[in-house]
Formats: C-alpha cells, sequence, structure tokens
C-alpha cells in the first residue's frame, strides 16, 4: 500500500504569543490558511504602528494557496488582511458580519477592489483545494464567530477559532456543541483538534455575558446622572446589552468615537445589532435631555491617548466633558502592558469627581475566551485522536496541554509547537520536522517591513541616552584638522546647562584628533576612535552612553 | 484667647503616586519629615534610572527641620535618602533594621559619613523640634516597620506607615492594636489620622503570610527536584519562611543575587532573619547535594532583564541552569507595568521544562498593605477627629476617604489632598491653602535633576521616528550652497535600502536652499526652513516625523 503524504501544519503566528494568528495547513499541494491576524506592538518596539506575521513561506507557495477561512472579525485575527492579501490574491471565505469587517479593513488599506471575498453561512461544507471546509457557530465576545471543521484526505480538523462556553449569551449563538459531539462520536472520529488556550491558566468557567448585564441593570436604575461606558469597539453584544438596559430604563444611547461608530453601523446594517425602539441617537440631542436619561457608549477602555474616554477624563473632549454625578464603567480589562495608562485614566475620572467601575471593583466584564472546564468539555465532546493547543504564550499551551493529557489524551499525541514550526501529521501519528522563516514584520508609517533589528536598536539607544553630532572640519588638502569640532547633542544633557561640558568634548576630540595625525585620510578610522574616546569621555563624567555620530567635512 | 498657629501638612511625594514617599509637617518654625522614597521610573520617563522628590521647598526653610523620622527600609521611603540628606544634614530617626538599610543606602551615595543617624526603639517618646515623636509596631511585608505618634501642640497625630494587620505573621511583630485603641479612647483622643491607601481598593481582609507557607510546605515536600523561590530581595519574612520550611523538609537553602545576600546578611546581623540550624549554605555547596535537598532564593519575580532568575530562564546564569524537574516558585505580584516582562519569564521557564508557580494559578504570595475591611478597623480603635488619607494614586485615596465616612468621620473632616498641596490643620478643622513647588526629580546616571521635560521630549522623538543629520557646507564668502547637502539617519529608516529617498532628499534640500538665496547669512531662518520642508517630505513618504537635526558648515 503507498503511504500517504502527510498534512504539514504551521503556525505562522499566535503560538507562543497573544495575537496576529495566522496558521497553515498543507497538503500535497494544496495550502488553506487559517487567519491573518495582526499584533500590537510591545513596549521595545518603539515608533512601531502594528505588527504583522512574516509570510516568507508562503510568497514562495503563492501558486499552492487556495484560500484563507476566516474565525471572527478581531484585529488579532483580519487585521493584517489589508497588508497579506494583496500578495496573495486568494479567495477569503467568512461569515457574513465577519466579512463586513474585513471589507472596512481592506477599503482602509486601499485593497478592496481584487479582493474575491466569500460569505458562507455555518454549517454549509465548501471546497478549499483539496480540503472540505464548515463553519460551525461559536461564542466569542463578538457576533458571527466561528470554529472550523476541515476534512482533509488523512481525517477531520477542528479548529475552535477563538471560543467559551456561554449558554445565555447577548446576541451570539451559543458555541454548537451538538454539532462537535456528533463529528466526535461518529465514523472515524476526529483526528486533531486545535483549540484555543487563551484562558487556560484560570480554573473554572468563565462567566456568562448576563453578568455584566445584571452590573449594567443595577447602574442605570440608580445613578441619578449620565451613564458614560467605555468597552472595545468589537464588542457588538456589550453594545446591545446597553442598548437593551437603557431602553428598559428609559434613557438614550449615544455612541461616541469613529471606530465604535462604524463597527455598530456595519453590525446594525448585517443585523448583528438591534434597536427596534430606536434607542440610539444623534450626539447632539443628548445635550438637551436631562442627565438621567443619557447613556454614552465610547472607547477608551484601555486608556489608550487619543480615545474619546481619555480625553473626556482630561478635560479636552469637544463634545463631553466628565463632571460630578457621572457614573463611568470601564467594561474592560486591562490588557497586559496597559495598566498605567488605565490606571492614569481612572484617577483622572475620579478627580473630575466621576463615581467609576472597573473590573477590579465590580463585575463589568467577561472575557471572551473559554476557562479550563470549558477547554475539558470541548476536549472530551470532540474526542480528538491528536490534539495540539492553539492561541497563547507557551505557558498557556503547557497548561492547555496539561488539560488535554488531564482528560486522556496520550502525552504523543499532544503537539506543543510555536510559530515557524511545522508539525507533520500522518495517519499514525506526527512530529515537528525542522522549522521555517517566520516572525514579526513592522508597520512603521506606510512601509511594511523596512524597519527591522538594526532600526529599532538605534531607536533604544536614542530614547535611553540620547545623541551627540561631532562635526570634524579638516584641510581638503593637508588632511589637518581645522578649527575645534562642534558638538551638539539631543536628549543627552541640557545643552545651556552643560556647556562645561561640551567644551571640554571639544577639547579631548581635538586632542585626540591631532594624536591620530597619521590618519588623516582614514575616516573610518578616525571616526571609530572618535565614538570610541568621546563614549568614554562622556560616560565616565554622566554614566551615560549616547549615540556619537562624527562627521568630517572638507574645507 | 490668642489663635493658636496652624499646623501644616504638605506632602511632597506618595500622594496621587505610588512611590517616592515623602510627608512634611510643619508648624511655626519646626519642620518634621516623615520618609524619603523613591520611585521607579515610568514608561515615559525614557532613560531614566530613579525618581526622587523635588524638595525646592524644604531647601528654601533649611534652618525650620529638625529632623527626618523613617516608617519602613524599602525603597519607597528610603530610596531618595543618599540624594537629599546631604542636601539637609538634619538627624535621621529610625529603627534597627530600617536603620541598617538606610546605612546601605548612605554607603553606596558616599554619603554616610557626616548623616546623624539615631536608631530608636517603639514605645519610646522622642523629641523632634517641637515636636514628640514615638514609633508603634506595625506589621508589614519587612521587619521592623514601624508607624508613627506625632504629639504636636494642637493635638495628637498618628501616621499608620504601611501596614496590615497579620495576625500570624512570620517574623514581623503584628500591628500593635492596643497602643492605638488606648490612644483613640484616651483624654483628647487622635486629632489627625494619616493612614495607608494602597489597597483601599480592596474588599476584605488581606490573608495571613501562613497561606504562603502552607504552598512552600507542600512544594518542598512534594517536588522531587529543586525548588527556586524568586522574590523581593526586601521580603526578609518570605526568606525566613523558606529558612524554615527547607529546615523541614531537610534541604538545603542557597541564596543568589547580590541585593538579596546583602539584605538577608543585614537582617541575620540585626537579628531580623534566623537560622539556627545552619539551613543556608554556599551556593558552591549546592551542586554537590542531590536535588531534591536544594532551595534556591533568588530575585528577578518582576522580570528585571538583569536578575539572576531571568538569566536562569534565558539560560545564561554562570551557575544555575533551570531544567526538567525543577519547581519555580515566583512569589510576587508583577506590579503594573512589568506584566510583559513576567509573562516573558514564565514563559522561558516553561520552555525549560520546570514547573512553575506565580500568582494567577497558586498562592505563592500576599500583599504587604491592609484591605478595607483592615482600613475600617485602624480608623475605627484610633477614632480620629480628622482623616487625611495617604500612599496611594488619586482613586486609592478617594476610596479610603469614602471608607472613613462609611464608619462616621465627617465628610468635612477628611481632606484627600495630593503631592505639593498644603492642608492648614487648626483645632477647628482645616482647609488647602495653596500648592507648593513639587513633583519628579529624574536621577539619570551621575547626575540629579538635570534631566527635565526638554531631553525627555527630544528622547521621545528619538525613540519614535529616530533622526536625519543634514550637513550644509556654504562658502564663507558668497554664502552660496557648496555641493549636495550630506544627510545620514539613525533609527528612522534603512540607509541602505532607502538609497533612493535619501537621495531625493538631498535634491529637495538643495532646491529649497537655493529658493532661499536671499537669507545665506540667516541661519535660523534657513535651519528652520530646512527642517520644516525636510520633514513635511519625509512625512508624506513614510508617515514618519524623525527629528532633524540641519548643520552649516562654511567652507
Amino acid at each position: 500500500m503507498a503511504i500517504k503524504p502527510k498534512l504539514k501544519i504551521i503556525p505562522l503566528g499566535g503560538l507562543g504569543e497573544v495575537g496576529k494568528n495566522m496558521m497553515v495547513l498543507e497538503y500535497e499541494d494544496d495550502i488553506l490558511i487559517i487567519d491573518v491576524g495582526l499584533m500590537f506592538p510591545e513596549e521595545e518596539m518603539l515608533g512601531i504602528d502594528l505588527v504583522i506575521p512574516d509570510i516568507s513561506y508562503l510568497l514562495e507557495r503563492k501558486e499552492k494557496i487556495r484560500g484563507i477561512v476566516i474565525t471572527h472579525g478581531h484585529e488579532d485575527h483580519i487585521g493584517a488582511i489589508p497588508y497579506i492579501l494583496p500578495q496573495l490574491n486568494v479567495p477569503v471565505y467568512a461569515t457574513k458580519l465577519t466579512m463586513g469587517l474585513v471589507k472596512v479593513k481592506l477599503k482602509e488599506g486601499k485593497a478592496l477592489h481584487d479582493a474575491k471575498l466569500k460569505v458562507m453561512a455555518t454549517g454549509v461544507q465548501f471546497p478549499v483545494g483539496k480540503f472540505r471546509v464548515e463553519f460551525f457557530p461559536v461564542c466569542h465576545s463578538i457576533p458571527d464567530a466561528v470554529g472550523i471543521i476541515i476534512y482533509t484526505p488523512i481525517g477531520t480538523i477542528v479548529h475552535s477559532g477563538d471560543f467559551k462556553l456561554d449558554y445565555t449569551p447577548v446576541d451570539s449563538k451559543p458555541t454548537d456543541l451538538s454539532r462537535l459531539s456528533q463529528l466526535g462520536s461518529s465514523g472515524q472520529g476526529v483526528f486533531l483538534l486545535l483549540s484555543d488556550s487563551t484562558y487556560a491558566e484560570l480554573p473554572g468557567y468563565t462567566p456568562s455575558e448576563q453578568v455584566v448585564a445584571e452590573t449594567f441593570d443595577r447602574v442605570m436604575a440608580e445613578a441619578k446622572g449620565r451613564v458614560i461606558v467605555a468597552t472595545f469597539s468589537s464588542l457588538v453584544s456589550r453594545v446591545q446589552q446597553i442598548i437593551d438596559t437603557a431602553q428598559k430604563h428609559d434613557r438614550k444611547v449615544f455612541i461616541v468615537g469613529r471606530s465604535m461608530t462604524e463597527t455598530a453601523r456595519i453590525a446594525m446594517e448585517l443585523g448583528y445589532l438591534h434597536d427596534p425602539e430606536h434607542v440610539l441617537g444623534k450626539v447632539d440631542e443628548a445635550r438637551s435631555l436631562p442627565h438621567n436619561k443619557v447613556v454614552y457608549i465610547t472607547t477608551g477602555s484601555q486608556g489608550e491617548p487619543t480615545s474619546a474616554l481619555v480625553r473626556m477624563a482630561n478635560r479636552d473632549h469637544p463634545h463631553v466633558r466628565i463632571m460630578k454625578g457621572d457614573t463611568v464603567i470601564l467594561s474592560s480589562t486591562p490588557i497586559p502592558g496597559n495598566e498605567g495608562l488605565v490606571n492614569r485614566t481612572l484617577d483622572n475620572l475620579f478627580k473630575q469627581g466621576a463615581q467609576v467601575l472597573y473590573s477590579t471593583v465590580s463585575k463589568v466584564h467577561v472575557h471572551g475566551h473559554g476557562s479550563q472546564e470549558e477547554l475539558k468539555l470541548l476536549l472530551n465532546l470532540v474526542k480528538p485522536k491528536f490534539f495540539m493547543p492553539v492561541h497563547g504564550e507557551y505557558r498557556h499551551l503547557t497548561y492547555h496541554a496539561k488539560l488535554a493529557e488531564s482528560v486522556g489524551i496520550p502525552r504523543d499525541n499532544i503537539f506543543v509547537i510555536e510559530d515557524g514550526d511545522v508539525l507533520e501529521l500522518g495517519p499514525q501519528g506526527g512530529k515537528k520536522a525542522g522549522k521555517i522563516t517566520s516572525g514579526n514584520v513592522y508597520v512603521d508609517g506606510l512601509s511594511v517591513g523596512d524597519v527591522g533589528g538594526l532600526i529599532l536598536r538605534d531607536r533604544r539607544m536614542l530614547s535611553r541616552d540620547g545623541m551627540v553630532v561631532v562635526i570634524i572640519a579638516v584641510n581638503r588638502q593637508t588632511g589637518k584638522l581645522v578649527g575645534k569640532p562642534d558638538i551638539v547633542s539631543r536628549g543627552f544633557v541640557d545643552m545651556r546647562e552643560s556647556k562645561d561640558l561640551i567644551e571640554a568634548s571639544r577639547d579631548h576630540v581635538a586632542k585626540v584628533l591631532d594624536h591620530a595625525g597619521n590618519h588623516p585620510a582614514e575616516w573610518s578610522y578616525v571616526s571609530g576612535k572618535v565614538r570610541d574616546t568621546l563614549s568614554d569621555f562622556f560616560y565616565e563624567r554622566t554614566k551615560r552612553r549616547p549615540m556619537i555620530l562624527p562627521f568630517m567635512v572638507k574645507v
């Protein structure tokens, strides 16, 4: 019997990190891509706007790519599409709302006109090369999210997408457990499960969105003044809860901020946000209403400096000024790294006299990913032969692997791999088979990928101790120094208060150049010498190491 | 009857922020200072090493200052002493261990020889100018911590220091509640309470250190290999718990890292750390022991890049390499802003195959500050006439004020003030009376205070988009441009891959200078023009705004 070719599974993003999710399935001459997400830059990625996956591997195999399937409309699953789709030019498959959000991204990136976008309903099978694909509903913090069933020549694969098991979701459907258990118990069963690990650290169950609804209800009933809710613009279900609760308490709702308004508009157009009683109003109308009839929804729950909430808290928002009597709800938890910005925003809101509810002190947010018991339940229903944790930092993947072991999957059938690892899987088992090029591509301004390690290293050095420019004039004929070198610094010392230091450094360079008189023409030697001695000179006197840039001008 | 002079209370640090605690009490010609702390720089304070309080107000009144009293030996209460004490040269009062740590600070800062250091026991009254001062024991995450009773001409003040109410502390004494309740019920009672607000957001009680001891006990009993505990070097009681538990399970303890070793040495010398059975060993001995007999204690629980734990996790520690079978405990919670570093460290430990316990998943840390019920208990015992929350960001102070109101202190008798506010307090009441100079003084390398807003703004700009140096050679006689300008950039674009852009920018500058031919001598005009047009030129092509530095050289 001929040996069947192996299936390759290659994560290009999202495994060993949170964000820029992108997964490649490759079988013979067919490649299927799942999600094309972005990541927001980490602290040390100075000046970077966005981070997208490195797709070198795909560019070398463009002719094999049959399509992209998208699980849901969050930035970390669709955000890199405008940068990557034009390079691949393959069909994109997604559900209705997700595709609406993909379109917005493509339009912003001026990449919409050539795109082949195919809206797919759940429960329908469609071919993507040798693969057959079927979406199934999952509950997540955005409506129309799906998991993916992929029928491959070597067996059925289930990819959970981002999911949790909320049995009383607001407007998204509950995760389709019966379809999964049906798959798990029928015929060949499920060959491989790829499942969301984001909250694999947390014991128990993720609470239902109803918990948040109860808080909203209490606040809108009791607040004597305006209620201002800040949340993620993609959290359509949270917006729906606010509309529903406001209607109950006879308040009008006003959406403030561009991205929030845009997402709400699309969700409403496509039927994922409902406002039967016309509770939503135009911001201008808010002013003429009594305060206890007003609810604002806005972005800024992460303390983003240009967001509406932060500007309100700083008293420089054009329309809304926080005042005593307002109740502000930050309906989110800080993303790691944002705590400082969030805390500053909270403090400023308190200073304006507002009552402020946030995740430390109130039940104002539940997250969108399943906790340990939900992950175990999924494993129990799907009963996969092989298991691979996806979506999470390394410790999340490790925890998820332990959960899988605890429900009876043999350790050898569990694969913890990271971005760029190649997993080769055949009917009898799989193994890591090498590593391909993967990693971060930086978007900075208009350019994609030109900022690399060198530029970031320079920015890091400049950010710490600034820089010093040294202009050295030498006689064109003799190669001798003309006058003293000029020295200017930025971000290093206060030039006005450090005149002595700067003067001394000019003398120092002059002396060094004098001694180097034998090598007048060898600029690389001279500039290296100036850099080294000046660096030591400044370090000794200031314990700082500015970047030193010597220039020679021939006069 | 003559009107009594008022008491002024002026926070110079720690109110409206967490860190650099420093408080001034002023009555007529006498000033008493409580604590002289530092703060670690926030993310946007690029290149800054430390932040200390601005003491302009004190320098203008040096002759009035009678002394400094210190509540405990944490950095945010003693860290600025080596910078500030030499400028004031007044006596410092503290308990034994605290003074030991103050001495280390002063020695490091070469400021020990002139210092007038007075070790004071708890329960003893001593005069500081017109004030009489008495320390009382409080339980905190470092031994020998105290609160302060200050007898002033207008009434008795109680300052809680940093405290919690652990009735089964490890080696520090429990907070002396009976002394406080005695003060609260006797004669005049307490005029003013200043109390720690750090955890005023948290409901309930802070758990006892015993919770952590139980985790240590379980881990050391069950671990088949080495146990490595990372915590704060100042957490002497945690070190004691580890020694005690290791002794019980017949393990030896090895301290790794300079600051941890130094603190343990002082604590042992002064009798605050006990090792009766000689469980502590020298690191070299560890290698010859079976793994299940070894415990390491180290720093790095905040993911500090140069700490021992991080180097172990990255496989570049000279002595200890993490391996399968090791159990690593991060006995702390991430300080806001450090989450990214901590998570990276966790992931690297998991990748080495270690079992890792941390605050998200295990009871490995309890914090050192009282939660809401403890704060209310203190208010109830002390029964102050006036109340002022101290130590915390604005929302913590606000929460603490609400707690005080809830236990019956009239709102008018509660003062929420921030750094630099002056509270004037007389027998009948108090009010905010203006604002004095206060704020952050930056320590950067050897210099204190020379880095200000301008340098930080430059560093910020340089960190985002780098910089471009433009060298313009002009004829000394005619003032005309000689050749094309030279352009060099760092941290902006890849100079090798952006040759066209740089060439085009040189032509652009040449053209601009040609048009500006009428103003050859007015360098400020020319340089401004070059800066503006080049900035626009680059922004249009890259959407980045590097710092642009034009230089003119006359040839």
